[in-house]
């Protein structure tokens, strides 16, 4: 594994449980942490149960006992370890965004497509694996509610309401690219196609940076109140609002912002069809909410599915009816889904093309923004 | 009264109750209901309790023992009643939307301004009545979220879902003027300018109609299943969706619709600012969601407050704690408003310049949609 | 009608409202307002819409042109009044308890079931008449949730919270019986035999009071924070619990507190069955939580039926669907129903009979409480 | 750890995860398991990631070097195996209920008392580590909802309702004790203590068994449809109610049931204060309602506070706010709680005589069930 930050430990702990709870037809070894910092990559190793570490990731894409290389550093050297590990012939799990530029997604996509037989890159979006989102794409595809016809995604957090939070590297375009648009909204927009089936092709969209100046991260230490606090550009939306239709019809409304008060971590989807909606908030992630309008007109309403019985996605594995699970099973089910794939030489979903179909999409709200929000292919 | 629809049954009720509960300067007396059809007008006279019946809407506004003129009629009439009422020196309280194009909706505005000292208009957007609605507004108001921010704002209903729906004069443009967006996003608009005190001055848009022909009204009646079913094209939309940027540097989206499956009534806000966010749904109109972000952090959440304490607005004249109201108390406090206002010489809010404000974004929204979603001002 | 307190503006909305929108077999007049007090009892008639007025009411029973005695005066009134309209001829509506103790309430059963041919008593149990709790019954009794077994029951206010709320007669015995137990316990009673059809047999129970001093009330005004305020002994219970069997074979639980912070009118009931259950609450009252065990398992889960809909129990005379009713609804269902019921010739429901059975129930919990919560026969 | 079946699994999770996410003073490590059968423990081993696997529960005891004693097998062991494994020195962690009957909870704590110097056990109460919970109590402990004075708690589930379901060891006397009184009764009591930092003093209950016979767990498989199905006697609970008094003046109503129709694990507490309330359900297991009646009375009511903040209870070791725990998160807390409270020479909490504790009150329920529900003193 390439990078040791908050993802790291999420991974970790996929890589670690998987094969406790689910039966898989290999087992993950976890061999390899990389990290640039020496001492600091030794002790994430030692905490999370890493065998060996090293400070250059080429040495995971060199050795040959290493068949897998799952890359959770930030966006900008996604490109440069996945093209490189997928030449090397190996397997390559990378967190989302794929990319932080088209450019960059387009040659991952690329390298995907050139890597050799049986070798398969996959994205991490891992919110398709909780699993009152997968049992939400399972009645959608079944037709439980019908033709699809619009759809209500949005992303909420809070982490940026205070105008002190400082400057961070994630609000600063030239290392995240885009602010809450690419860090959440490719959430919202991978799983709105997730569930509907359906691929988003055009949209219209405004971007907005409410704090336009923040304390530097590390300038600001320290020094409260004594001296005046140097501030720098944020260079990254605040909030993307964006509309789109999608190729089978449906028409949808998309959020994205790290500045909605009192929203933790809200992806939210609303879906309604010809027959049915469902409804699905990941503050509430064990629960999907699901109308069916084929009941009698009396009985009709939105049902609360506790999506924790053994017949529904993933849950065979693990508890009782009734027991939640929480947000870093989302990892263990990816790692289980990745395993699997790779085992039985299946290309592993969401591939790096899928990737890249997101990526183009936010791309696409990016233009319309600077264009006075004028409609914009995506495709 | 002129018109004795569905809105005659719940004006017809706010005027009777209001003086039953609230102490008013003057009491309303039902006069006269005017309507086409004399044994219909005279049918719902006759259940609603209204003294007398007319045909013609002159017979109302000629009447010197006539004070009010409350229209209730479609969008279509509203210019020549409430222009002609206004001329002769009556009070005049219309449904939304004020009317079915902006230049009758300037003309209604421009005969408000005109009409004599102490003679007043009000158009009636109830939903600011409802009393979580109106607490809403004043913690708002009050500074309690701080700086505003971010509007979501969305009105979704469900009964042209059933694509075998039939062809009212709601889906004809030249009788409604538009479809999901005048009907339902007016309110949406409406309210989010009443909670914020802010005003939308742009817009980007998009409307769709996903069924485009329905069977028509008349022919489809009494011959289902045995003859070939006529249809009629729709003309309005079915969903509209846009974005918009409000004057005090809020930015907001918002989305009105009648096929939101398993959505009934929900007018639905959310509004964040820098210190905490309110959430309201009709759906639940007795409770307001309130987040105050100056708590300490570990007892921050969404309380839902329960608007039903006799210190909340129009709440004295009720019940105790706890004691629920309805969607047709909104009438009684429109009626106690405005009689309120005009018993003072007051004008009533909102009035037709409000009302007119509503429709420019309205009609902001239907030229972005015509012209590729381009950003259009709205002021 | 007798008595012009908070439940007299109750009644008098149902009487007022009940012919507007139910096409009444019969319509109501507002014929004579009763109180003790000559100028209070003018002032609300005026208000609410009385013609007439008096302060004895003998005066109304005596009367031939009144047909109806409505009794909303304080319970140990109720028998009185009620015996003598009853042997008058006169149809009665009594407000909920039937009274305060077991022999006035046997003692007006008995006048019911001795008056005359077509003259019939009802008992004021209004929350029977909520759409979504009429709605439940009719799921219930239509077999929805199979065989009923277990029933959790509960009505939280939470007025009585403050140690310094003044001693009002209703924390008096010898004026109201008993407190939370009497008050609110009824309602949890009545509603859990009416929703499941099955009567209770037998308890187990204890009372409890927290607060047994409270400021007397006349004493206490005026001169708070100048002299020691005097303070009267509180002789009721602040919260009631207890168990019961059905003579179904359902088993449940029970509560009554005016004592539950933060719940300002919770009149709650869950009721399981062998198929399925029903969950309500007052706090929420246009709202049925139904499960359906008989669904497909990964589709089982609380729903939450909107009782909007035309076809649900009382809604085809008011709003289209997901438009809220509120508390005053039930009187003017109850009025409906009962006129409907005496035009008809037909013993309305719940009749004294039914209000008797409730009171037995009460005095079953009571002797329990003093018995050391020893299992008490109620039938 | 001795046992293998669910609660290994969860245990198994808690040993494992606990120091990848927490600083521990000492890493567990998970050297041996016991099982009777030598194949079936081998696969629980191999699976969940145990060294060594032993079928006699005393090679555990015996060895030196194992410190710690796991207890997850049925109650009718929990006795023999702890009081052997505190005389031989080893602390010990033992699954609740504490034991079937009262004679052995009082022998396990007299054991734990005798223990040496150092040596400690501790009963396997989880909930309590429920961050929501936890919070709950440090809220209910800094005074923030004043004096305690109600509380209702409620453990329900339905996987019984089905009166097919067959008879397992669960529902006979002989191998558990009691029925839903001891599985899930012993949880609410636990939980509603913990909270409230007050003992249940004296109890009236009663208990009911609805489905009389079960299928035979041997007979019944592989034969369905094809003979007569033999069945047995169920002779444990349905369903307990019960009420209780606390030492600190609280009074509280208990349910517990595993034919609660809907309710997966829906384990429940309500606790109302003279200046506040709390709200919690395990189905919902990240949120904790909190009711501040100390705030201005039109911004009171029930926040929905998500207990993911880094200053939450056990939080700051996991993931960022609003990203969910789940069930298995409580085991891990366990075992942190356990091994730090080792490493520092404290007792562990809930202690042996704590579990002895919950088994006296449920003891009193079954006396006071037996004898007509009379009140039964638990102390």
């Amino acid at each position: 594994m390439i990078g040791h930050g908050f993802m790291g430990a999420a991974h970790s702990q996929g890589w670690r449980v998987a094969p406790r709870f689910h039966d898989l037809p290999a087992r993950p070894e976890m061999t390899l942490l990389v990290g640039r910092n020496a001492s600091g990559v030794e002790a994430s190793a030692r905490k999370w149960g890493w065998e060996q570490t090293a400070t250059d990731w080429r040495a995971a894409v060199e050795r040959d006992d290493i068949d897998v290389i799952d890359i959770v550093t930030p966006g900008d050297s996604h490109a440069e370890i996945a093209i490189a590990a997928l030449q090397a012939g190996k397997h390559v799990l990378c967190e989302k965004p794929l990319a932080n530029t088209l450019e960059e997604a387009e040659a991952m996509a690329a390298a995907a497509d050139r890597a050799g037989k049986g070798v398969f890159a996959m994205v991490g979006f891992t919110y398709r694996r909780v699993p009152a989102a997968a049992f939400a794409r399972d009645l959608v595809q079944s037709g439980a509610i019908g033709e699809v016809r619009q759809v209500r995604s949005a992303y909420l957090q809070d982490w940026l309401v205070d105008a002190e939070a400082p400057l961070t590297w994630r609000l600063q375009k030239e290392h995240a690219g885009s602010g809450a648009l690419g860090d959440l909204g490719a959430h919202a927009v991978d799983l709105a196609q997730f569930i509907t089936g359906q691929r988003i092709t055009g949209v219209t969209g405004i971007l907005n940076t409410f704090v336009h100046e923040r304390p530097l991260l590390d300038r600001a230490s320290g020094q409260a109140g004594t001296v005046a606090v140097e501030r720098g550009n944020v260079t990254v939306d605040d909030l993307a609002l964006f509309s789109g239709r999608f190729d089978g019809g449906a028409v949808g409304s998309f959020e994205a912002t790290r500045m909605s008060t009192g929203r933790k971590n809200a992806l939210r989807i609303e879906v309604a069809g010809s027959t049915g909606a469902i409804s699905f908030d990941l503050e509430n992630m064990n629960s999907l909410g699901f109308y069916d309008a084929t009941l009698p007109g009396t009985r009709q309403g939105f049902t609360n599915i506790m999506v924790t019985e053994p017949a529904h996605p993933y849950l065979s594995a693990w508890w009782p009816a009734g027991h939640a699970l929480g947000y870093e099973h989302g990892f263990t089910h990816q790692a289980k889904d990745f395993v699997e794939a790779i085992a039985e030489g299946r290309q592993p979903e969401p591939s790096f093309a899928d990737g890249l179909q997101v990526q183009k999409v936010l791309h696409g709200v990016e233009r319309s923004a600077e264009a006075d929000s004028i409609w914009t292919q995506t495709v």
